[in-house]
């Protein structure tokens, strides 16, 4: 109960945190077989190599880490990042053009803080990622709903609703998206920055599984055709070296960085330095390819694994075939309710993500999303023979 | 320039970035002497202690460190944070009371995302802190200021302005304060903390300097003192370890924590679980009391020499003398102008940050700030010679 006298924000109407979070708490429970969260695998967390990364950059440069930073970033960190994106994109990028990110979920919450009024009005995929989507409720954002198909959003969905809405900004996560795995195709990718260009919206383009490809050609990120500085670009070492260190990067115009390191200034002054440091070093020692390298071969092994189960699932049951990332994306026929069945397998210790939750309009109560990244495999083959024998009996009921 | 049509929020109206932060940029000339600032001293930060903490803690629980953690904090962190604030608080604290922050600026965001609407009222002494002040105005915060003497904030004052404004919160730094040093007497902590339970107003006590005591008797928290649970206690562990690792910590009624959780999980999702870590084992090993112990003679003759160098300053020279912290605050006779000051000295090699930039309403243009622990000895004589020198002349033009 809050003190007497005290009331909570009007942003916070409705606000209840986020649903993964509450379902982490459920997954406490020993031998729990987890398809819910975003989790890398614990194998592909380089925890020994950090160990050593750590101490040498604390004793060669700690005065300066341990010490304020600018909110900027950790000037080495800045270097080298900047000379990796250089080299990994084609777009040209200033040093001004970039800042260091407590994650890249800081980014939208700057973004918001730096350009949205309460009530704008911010297109977003459907379904999208729902950590985001409740920043975005946060800052008190009309979130409007842009139909896709198995290529990602459709151009002329996208214009109805430019036109309609007059947004303030589309949020796209163009690549493996999160929750379905689906993948912007190439060619609806330069439209989308020459109509942010026309109708003078930003694009904010969140890329946190670009590097988990397993199979197909990697596709140029929307910013490659941003000739007018309106796409942001949103990326992240979460994925490829550790989620629990908290480090991304925007990429963006330099004014539009400003305003963010501004905003920056009073969310956390600077993310941490030693966490910047960190990466600085994996990447200045060019450990990142050869990580990635190692990685990938049993992420797509898992990935095969789970799509080969879900083969087997009763008729009617639809899903999606990523060619990277960490989700897989399922719709069973209609009237099955995710969410009666998630309580079920938690019984019979299997989680995943009832799908209604990335819906900005909620519904679809017949979808879930699988992450397969964090599982071994023979829990993979269990736990979706688990779920295969529990969706058939609530479809046959 | 923004790209075209685009716009910043309405909140970013009147906000430019800190002060201190772009006098930060001037002091990269070599050899300048910085009184700006609020930095440790280089001398006690501690890089090798914190390489093999850093090493050892990824070594044996590494795979924990790299994956995404709990808003809620690291869980050793927690239990050693728990324990360390047990045993120096008088008051009861549930590990439901309290939530890791990424430095205590985080804090003052946290509290303003969710407890907040644009057009509150927020108390504040003044002059105050800038950077809060600054994430105060961006959540578009009418900032009041409450009169002050020596001993802190004057109590008839302060119950004027909560009856003529029904603040939502009060901000205070109780000890050592940002900017003057002053420390709030032990008979005006527990009126503060009743009158809140009595209005219904958050007190927000923001106390990082607290360890840094030079002479004198430590003062109970005015948490201490808090019955109705009105009164949120933030700590940090900037300026005793590190503050480049960012990491401080929020102690408040339950439903307060649970609801700047919620806020925390779009900010930064939590706190770099590295950064938590090596505070952890610097807990947990028992060496934070012995490490206070090392640093505060060092810095109890840095501020004997700068007070010592004030006494010779021009006749009408007032200043503080602070029992603790890092900070002394100077008023020069009316009509002296630190803003034009702060270039010549610049020019001549020495840094401090004018007063006016602490005032919530301006003005005050004869005071400025002066920071002791991040300069030796050699340079707290040298640069307070250029400073007397300097201010002398610019009394006699």
């Amino acid at each position: 109960m809050l003190p007497s006298g005290v009331t909570y924000a009007d942003r916070f109407e409705g606000i209840s945190g986020s649903a993964i979070r509450a379902i982490f708490k459920v997954l406490a429970k020993p031998g729990m077989i987890s398809f819910a969260g975003g989790n890398p695998s614990s194998d592909a967390l380089p925890n020994e190599t950090c160990a050593e990364l750590a101490h040498d950059a604390l004793l060669a440069d700690g005065k300066r880490i341990l010490q304020y930073g600018a909110t900027e970033g950790y000037p080495p960190f800045v270097e080298s990042l900047h000379a990796y994106l250089s080299s990994a994109y084609r777009f040209p990028i200033g040093l001004d053009n970039l800042l260091p990110l407590s994650g890249s979920t800081q980014g939208i919450d700057l973004m918001c803080k730096a350009f949205t009024n309460p009530g704008d009005t911010i297109l977003v995929e459907s379904p999208t990622f729902l950590g985001n989507m409740q920043t975005l409720r946060i800052y008190q954002q009309k979130l409007v709903p842009v139909a896709s198909d198995e290529n990602g959003i459709l151009l002329d969905k996208l214009e109805e609703a430019v036109i309609a809405h007059k947004p303030k900004m589309l949020y796209v996560i163009p690549t493996f998206q999160n929750p379905t795995g689906r993948t912007l195709a190439a060619e609806r990718r330069k439209p989308i920055a020459e109509m942010a260009a026309k109708y003078g919206f930003l694009v904010v383009e969140d890329d946190p599984y670009r590097d988990l490809r397993y199979s197909g050609t990697p596709l140029p990120p929307i910013k490659e055709y941003d000739r007018s500085e309106h796409v942001v670009y949103m990326g992240s070492f979460s994925k490829i070296i550790s989620p629990g260190l908290r480090v991304g990067y925007m990429i963006a115009n330099a004014e539009i960085i400003a305003k963010c390191a501004i905003a920056k200034q009073g969310s956390d002054l600077h993310t941490s330095n030693i966490a910047q440091a960190i990466v600085d070093q994996f990447l200045r020692r060019g450990l990142l390819p050869p990580h990635i390298q190692a990685i990938v071969p049993a992420y797509r092994e898992k990935l095969d694994a789970m799509l080969a189960e879900l083969a087997t699932f009763p008729e009617g049951t639809a899903y999606t075939r990523p060619e990277g990332g960490l989700f897989v994306f399922v719709t069973m026929p209609e009237g099955f309710h995710a969410g009666e069945a998630f309580s079920m397998a938690v019984e019979r210790g299997v989680a995943f993500v009832p799908g209604t939750s990335f819906y900005p309009d909620g519904g679809h109560h017949n979808t879930l999303r699988l992450n397969f990244s964090n599982s071994t495999l023979p829990q993979i083959h269990t736990g979706m023979a688990i779920l295969r024998d529990l969706f058939a009996e609530r479809l046959h009921q």
